[in-house]
């Protein structure tokens, strides 16, 4: 059989999360939180369980999760999406970003990416026959270039993909940057796909620039969100796309035929759980605890840390600690020293490595404070 | 936007739901229980989420559910899948079914698939730049004609796409079916996409004959199954795919990126539910009771039953009852009768119109008398 991938391996999270159970590493490679959600939220589940709402929900989502989204995300963007025609839930954001590229591009369109790029989008632009054209966010702010951009696009540029806050670099693009990119694919046909997975997780009072915020970005994009980021619970994979109708049509023509639909009695707890919007918009001040505990604790450590905006990651250096290659590196952290990490050259087509890893810290204190006495003894 | 599937609409299963919802009618179209589950199930689920599970499961899926599958197939089929390398639970078989298409098919290979094919195959193919080779199961008695398969055979031909017990004609293919198919098959390189979804469910002491257990086609056969259709729980979106080491590696390049996994809890749930095999070896009398109450309460009427031999389905023709095309008579029987069908015009790509119908009989008895009343009256 030929490989319809044959450049593609086993996912990084998936290699450091089973090589840091092999070893009994305390696993902060793969993004997941290792504290449970509310009861709440379980209730919910095994109310409509009981309730006998076991069946096919509607191909786009329930009635009452798309009405609960729209409006959450018009009380935080003031943007109005239609939950009829604008908002599909799906199995996780990672569906939703497949069916999205999916969807969208032709063989030999062009799809502008940023690297260091979230593993899942590159293959899912090769299956569809698209042409990766890779952007660079470069060390150590890892700010887009614009200018650059603005020479990448073509004719052929089908669609742009972007992620705020951004996994790994933590990161977050601001008002201005989102400006820039409505200005440059103004009058074109240029679908953009906005990643938002992290849009509750950013500190220090920043706000995070949605597309569905952005009137103008809005009409022509699929925003990406997910309730596993925001409601700890990874493992429940259900997400969510919103787009104007046009586009949604398109989308909702593949996921109708790649999953159909998502589970019912999880989407009806999440409608319901969904309506104290202080459970969202607690999440930041959660994380930023998180990051500022972690990041103390690792001060005294000989890891460089780079600054962590949003999403619940840290990225460091470690230069003076070790000469190995980043992947190398991250293998003897989990064999060696009992703490698994990412190795932020699995986020490069060709490897780059700027010997920087990527900490997940959506953890608890004492499993942060166990890793830190590790890592600081290094 | 240039649609990727521009001759595709909606599903006519979600168009027939809605339909009926609208209409306050009996739902016989979309295949779906009006029963609840167990209530152990649920309570299985409940457990394993509070008990802290709710994160990402291993990429294939958790250990315990992928054991208790090989299990099952072990005990049904002779065959000894490895958890680690030949099992993949996925979220539903719909995104199995996808996927196998995605990992396999190339842009410019051919694809065989049995008319009426279910409405998920043709764009899965379609969207991986696949060929699409339509074979007939003609009335009335559905049968695969070899000679033809044989003929359609190409040096293009990269997959073919089965179904046993077969959607919507309720016919079951036999042992000496999958012999044909092995024989024709043999020495090329052709994978074999197996829809096994209603494995559980064949009639009258006949045996379900598996992919898996065809020693020479399960070397190149990705075998679907469903919990859905096995458990009473079409909304819960978990399948499963068997297949040897190779292809199933290719299977997985594609998931990870599709989907990534599948919800924990469930996984962990359904792994503690499989192990009572009587569950679904129960299945088969369970639903030929539900056969023969519908049978038996449509046998006044004027509508001509075809044999369902496996699936919840059953043809129906009305050429005694109206000339109105199958569509047509659908949507009058929903609005006009009370009673929504699928008209089998919609599993052929052509739109070709036998004037047959598929009602689904997964209902309680008082659903299907109250459904059956109102056509009796026809
Ligand atoms: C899909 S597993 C990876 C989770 C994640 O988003 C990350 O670790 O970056
Ligand atoms: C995916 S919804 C359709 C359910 C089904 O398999 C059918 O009705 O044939």
């Amino acid at each position: 059989i030929e490989s319809r991938l044959p450049h593609v391996g086993t996912t990084i999270f998936t290699v450091m999360s089973r090589l840091a159970q092999e070893c009994g590493a305390i696993n902060l490679s793969q993004g997941f939180p290792d504290f449970n959600a509310e009861d709440l939220l379980f209730e919910r589940v095994a109310h409509w369980m009981r309730a006998g709402h076991n069946q096919y929900a509607p191909m786009a989502g329930t009635q009452a999760l798309r009405a609960a989204i729209a409006a959450k995300v018009e009380a935080l963007y003031g943007t109005a999406y239609d939950p009829e025609h604008e908002i599909t839930v799906t199995a996780g954001a990672t569906q939703a970003l497949f069916t999205a590229v999916t969807s969208c591009v032709h063989p030999g369109d062009e799809v502008i990416v940023f690297e260091p790029v979230y593993d899942s989008y590159v293959p899912a632009i090769e299956l569809a026959g698209g042409k990766v054209v890779r952007m660079r966010l470069a060390a150590p702010d890892y700010r887009p270039d614009w200018d650059a951009v603005a020479a990448a696009i073509g004719p052929r540029t089908r669609m742009i993909m972007i992620n705020t806050p951004h996994n790994p670099t933590a990161t977050v693009w601001t008002r201005d940057d989102l400006d820039r990119l409505a200005a440059l694919v103004r009058g074109t046909g240029i679908v953009v796909v906005a990643d938002e997975v992290y849009e509750h997780i950013v500190f220090d009072g920043a706000a995070h620039a949605s597309c569905a915020a952005h009137s103008e970005l809005a009409q022509r994009s699929l925003v990406v969100s997910s309730f596993g980021k925001t409601y700890h619970i990874t493992g429940w994979k259900v997400g969510y796309v919103l787009a104007p109708r046009e586009l949604m049509a398109e989308f909702r023509k593949v996921h109708q035929f790649n999953v159909f639909t998502v589970n019912t009695p999880v989407q009806l707890a999440l409608a319901d759980y969904m309506a104290d919007a202080s459970r969202h918009l607690g999440l930041a001040a959660f994380y930023q605890a998180k990051r500022d505990f972690f990041r103390a604790a690792l001060a005294a450590s000989r890891f460089e840390l780079l600054p962590s905006h949003g999403t619940y990651f840290q990225l460091a250096r470690y230069a003076g600690i070790s000469d190995l290659g980043d992947a190398a590196f991250c293998e003897h952290l989990t064999r060696a020293v009992g703490v698994a990490a990412i190795p932020v050259s699995a986020f490069f087509a060709d490897g780059r490595d700027e010997h920087v890893i990527r900490f997940c810290f959506a953890k608890n204190e004492a499993t942060l404070a166990a890793a830190c006495a590790r890592l600081a003894a290094l």
